[in-house]
């Protein structure tokens, strides 16, 4: 995996999943997709029935759909060898995974499916990961719009929504080549008749993406504090200009396309789309707050540590590296400081509802 | 896996395999084995030839030999996926075994072999660990000396081999269950023609083991200086009692006896045992000071940090848990300065000499 791979890093020991409440109402949601994948299989082979999760951080917001797919599958074929296998960067935190999926973290519940052949791999999604035919179910959830490199900088804003020209261009072919990739190291991976469920960030038919739905822009929140760490003088231009999310947000279109070429590698490797939607879900934080259980400070201190669990590592990344970790760390303390109290202050319209696209793909039998 | 499994912790991020040379040099010595192992091996079959490394820590001193071996398995059936997967207990640093083998960890030279599908797990190799019938090779190096839980406290030393009458009985019935209960587990797991091969510390057919090879024994120097701390007030009666390793180096005998059992289960499972034997590996700080290259003080510096990477977490175990981290941890570095000071002040005999015994076991084709 390219450059990107050594800055995209999730808070660990169990930080991630502990703060993305919403994370896991999405993957809740997805749960029935998944279930549909394995009814519509034929359960009778020998080989063990491999279940990946690509990109699962620390696993601990998809347990649930593990725990339902793996107590069905259970049900239907009890004989048959069970694995789980989550998947990350080689950096990520695989010990809490573990742990999480043994249910030896305090307070946690674990998996609670005996039996299940329980692995993690370390190796990027932008890699092959599983040995060819060998997997019967991939899962991912949020993971899929880290792209495998920042195609360009973007002076002007944080994240690709906001890139416009040729830079908008560069990160629209960037991500549409990262999703082909994707799918046809999976194609190979995947057994005949297996399946893989998505749900990725998106933009969907009305333009709404990650905390952009018609309140405030939490994209443009990050890069108005950013700025405003150097309008302070703390951090230079060209750290404020280093401090872009490889990531890129793909309409439906972008996630239909591959699908919908017949004489493409994807549809020629066999894998079909079966259902796609979009589907927003709305912050819990900020509807905790709408419905009075919070005031705005209580809000406001549970709302940002969920933006902080995935967008650190990039300002953490923007710094110089130059500058002692103290200090470095100092400053981004500072940055989330800063978006914290703004949104006590005035709380209206802040809010991080998720908008994905919800996918199941099939291969041929 | 018992309550012992909670306080076994090797350090992390890479300390683990870079403070013990010697392990790395018994494994070099297991490589042989290893190639013996796959060379009598049938290689045509179509499912991934799948490696596990069980109790592997931070991957480190392993790779050589994974490195061998998957280079011929390469040679042989360039066609064959070929899987590695480092087990450990959950709260292993897998992290670093990822970035070990991907070559990612600065100065350290990873697997080397492309195309390998690298996995981890983080189930003990007292529980099931792989789906029945799916493991080629299994090895393990210097692992199995700790117990699935601790038989009993020891109040007048730290380790099994000063125990004596009941207490000793009751480690090696441990030992000898455990050691059984690891066959069985894996001869579920191995395909029919698989291996095993084991790196164990042992006692040899002379009494020697791990730091007692004629020198200063390494285990009455950490009672020593564990009473040592109780004598200066710094712990409790009950804190020196605690700290006991849950460990037991078997004999020769041990290890062979359930192989020799026709009618028993390891037998009668399909395990057989092709090659033994016992191997002392001089400790590689202690030549360096016999060979003049070190003062004192440098042996002393370089030597107390191999001892530390495996030992340590038995000692901050037996501390009490009332007392504030921080104060656990000075009084850990105490002990260690201290037997760091010992050894420079008086170098003489001090040395981990490794004494292993070297077992190759297949299972019936």
């Amino acid at each position: 995996m390219a450059e990107a791979a050594a800055t995209i890093r999730m808070r660990g020991a169990g930080y991630y999943s502990a703060h993305t409440t919403g994370a896991k109402l999405v993957i809740d949601r997805a749960t029935p997709l998944a279930l549909a994948a394995i009814r519509a299989m034929d359960l009778s082979g020998a080989a063990p029935f491999a279940i990946a999760d690509f990109g699962a951080a620390d696993g601990g917001t998809s347990l649930g759909l593990h725990r339902a797919v793996l107590t069905e599958l259970r049900r239907r074929a009890p004989d048959r060898a069970l694995t789980l296998t989550h998947t990350d960067l080689p950096h990520n935190d695989f010990a809490t995974v573990f742990q999480l999926v043994q249910g030896r973290l305090d307070g946690r519940e674990g998996l609670g499916v005996p039996g299940v052949f329980s692995f993690a791999s370390g190796t990027s999604f932008y890699d092959p990961i599983f040995p060819p035919g060998t997997l019967a179910l991939g899962f991912s959830a949020t993971a899929m719009h880290w792209l495998s490199r920042l195609p360009a900088p973007i002076a002007e804003a944080v994240h690709a929504v906001f890139a416009t020209g040729a830079t908008q261009a560069a990160f629209r072919e960037q991500a549409a080549a990262d999703w082909q990739r994707i799918l046809l190291l999976r194609a190979v991976e995947l057994a005949p008749g297996g399946a893989l469920v998505f749900a990725n960030f998106s933009t969907d038919e009305a333009g709404r993406y990650l905390g952009a739905t018609g309140g405030r822009n939490m994209h443009a929140c990050f890069g108005a504090h950013w700025r405003a760490l150097h309008a302070a003088g703390a951090i230079t231009e060209a750290e404020v200009a280093r401090a872009t999310f490889p990531q890129y947000y793909r309409s439906v279109a972008e996630f239909r396309a591959p699908f919908e070429d017949a004489a493409g590698p994807v549809r020629q490797a066999g894998l079909r789309l079966e259902e796609c939607f979009t589907l927003v879900t709305p912050c819990p934080y900020a509807a905790r707050f709408a419905a009075g259980e919070w005031t705005a400070a209580e809000f406001a201190r549970a709302y940002v540590p969920t933006l902080r669990s995935w967008s650190e590592s990039t300002f953490l990344g923007a710094l110089d590296p130059a500058r002692p970790a103290a200090d470095r760390q100092a400053l981004i303390d500072r940055f989330y400081a800063a978006y914290e109290a703004d949104v006590a202050a005035d709380p209206a319209g802040h809010g991080m509802d998720y908008v994905h696209c919800l996918m199941r793909v099939s291969k041929a039998a």
